[in-house]
């Protein structure tokens, strides 16, 4: 019998991508999504990839009473991984409390039911954004967490202690985090990828709909940080690369081989690359040129940040493995893929 | 016409005691309570010590449908004081989901109804336990928080935060939150007082039930902290005096005399005292003899703790009046009091 996982957000970017390789590894998956951000299309999807239409309910996890009535109906559940959450910055800061609701109300209603249904093993997507800009770099899983620049930060913040108290209260619960740099791309097989609604406010969904015709224009926020260019640094991961890091999480909880009952990764490349070196990199790869202009620093970006990823290479056996290009390569023929839809 | 001020946890121990002060200061009182740690007598008691018996409303705030009907119901609430809250440190560290739940969400649910319903001015139930242990004394309202040291410390943390966030996005909104340091004593008529359910977590019900008979010694808990006699430092505040502060923080915010939208206050006397100080003066005040002995540390517990009130003082024109020894005995009264209940 293959062990089922729960997948909470699993119509969502990261969250499809995460279903799709729990599928190719043999797992059972249902998925729970409200589909406020997604699309139920993303079930087919799903299931020209790897033959399986996953099991699905739409339902929102702040409904208490729709979690409980839930985890009656799948009893079987082995594992959970819970995406589901509001995730965009700028909008975090005009409507706080739901933010606030959403994100904290849902994890607490599933934790409840993980004791209530003795569910042991829960992975969080967590967010490099807990340590705000770093004092030092690369920033390891030590690095101090630091005030959230948002209401979205403050939630991932918040929802780690939740989790690591509600761990230290139920021994029999264990936990990963996994603090997520910048996922980006595609599946290659171009039938999944990130569906923004409206504007998007990251850099590539931005910038692939700027090559598309979509936005006239690409804004680079600030070319004044102490970077190399004086663009923005992150970490962009491929979202495959990082659906994978959930796998080996999963397989870690379930085989007992976590050395603690809540532990925290960090899932990026290792790599830091500013914006201007991805537009660079973005043309290199598909041949296309990059609309962009120099505008000021956007509120509440910092300048620079990228992961030490020894403890996940190390503990969990997992590395990013695309490159750059490849995973710019892979956005883009999501891009022309969704302007045929 | 009076001002109509929604008291929740106004049966509490604080709660009853600020319900005295605004209506001796003419303000009409409806209060919200679970009672599910407190009395419905307590409404009584008020009565007798003020003439006027407040308003009530028994449900739980965590339920988001009812607090939405109340506020249907009381359209004429100008501010809210919001003490309603879970409040045993140790239980949170059993019982982190219970705490989590019942603070953040019944605050998200007043807030969500003060935009519905255009309620503008909010304060808040916070707490010294913001800054854990200080690196300087005494703190104020600038010394930073740190990382609370248990569920029940992070929920004030969170809640000021998502007070301090609602009330960025929407500037209608005005709130003060008030950093308790440690309550103690009763109303001088020994009408209402703190009434702890079971073994008391606090130092002074449990004190005053040993020199009652009720528990055979007070253990004062570590006597080699760096302090000067070795036992734990905290700031006690005469309950009165914390009610009274709640007073002019309503009035401040009533009168738009604030000066930011979102304000933080130290209520506390300003001066340290030991724990076998503490035994010392209730000694002295009372009469009484208080048998303790020493035992070890209890975790979480810090070494010390007290307020800079300069603050409070300059803008809020209050100042906690009391002596310890007046303090201490009005405790005692209390627990005769309830001794014959």
């Amino acid at each position: 019998m293959n062990k089922q996982i729960l997948v909470t957000g699993g119509t969502g970017f990261i969250g499809s991508h995460t279903v799709v390789e729990l599928q190719n590894n043999g797992y059972d998956v249902v998925i729970v999504d409200n589909l406020s951000n997604s699309k139920v299309e993303v079930l087919d999807q799903i299931k020209e990839i790897t033959g399986i239409r996953p099991k699905f309910e739409q339902f929102d996890l702040t409904d208490k009473q729709k979690v409980k009535e839930f985890f009656k109906k799948y009893s079987d559940i082995e594992a959970i991984i819970h995406f589901a959450a509001s995730k965009a910055v700028g909008e975090s800061v005009g409507k706080p409390l739901m933010y606030y609701n959403n994100n904290l109300s849902s994890l607490m209603n599933i934790m409840e039911s993980m004791i209530d249904c003795e569910v042991s093993n829960l992975v969080f997507s967590s967010s490099c954004t807990v340590y705000g800009q770093p004092d030092k770099l690369p920033v390891t899983e030590q690095t101090p967490r630091k005030e959230a620049e948002s209401p979205y930060g403050n939630t991932k913040v918040i929802c780690e202690d939740i989790i690591r108290d509600t761990i230290k209260a139920y021994p029999s619960l264990k936990g990963i985090a996994l603090r997520y740099f910048n996922p980006i791309g595609a599946h290659a097989t171009a039938k999944i990828g990130e569906l923004p609604l409206g504007v998007p406010n990251n850099l590539i969904p931005f910038l692939t709909q700027t090559v598309a015709g979509i936005r006239p224009e690409l804004s680079v926020f600030g070319d004044d940080y102490n970077t190399e260019d004086g663009s923005a640094v992150r970490d962009y991961i491929h979202v495959v690369d990082l659906a994978k890091a959930h796998v080996v999480a999963i397989e870690r909880l379930l085989t007992g081989k976590n050395k603690r009952n809540c532990e925290y990764f960090n899932i990026g490349t290792g790599n830091g690359v500013s914006v201007l070196e991805i537009i660079k990199s973005f043309e290199r790869a598909t041949g296309e040129k990059v609309p962009h202009k120099i505008v000021a620093r956007r509120a509440g970006d910092i300048e620079k940040i990228y992961a030490d990823t020894s403890f996940a290479n190390e503990e969990l056996g997992w590395k990013a493995q695309s490159t750059l290009d490849e995973t710019l390569l892979s956005a883009w023929k999501w891009q022309l893929r969704i302007a045929k839809m």
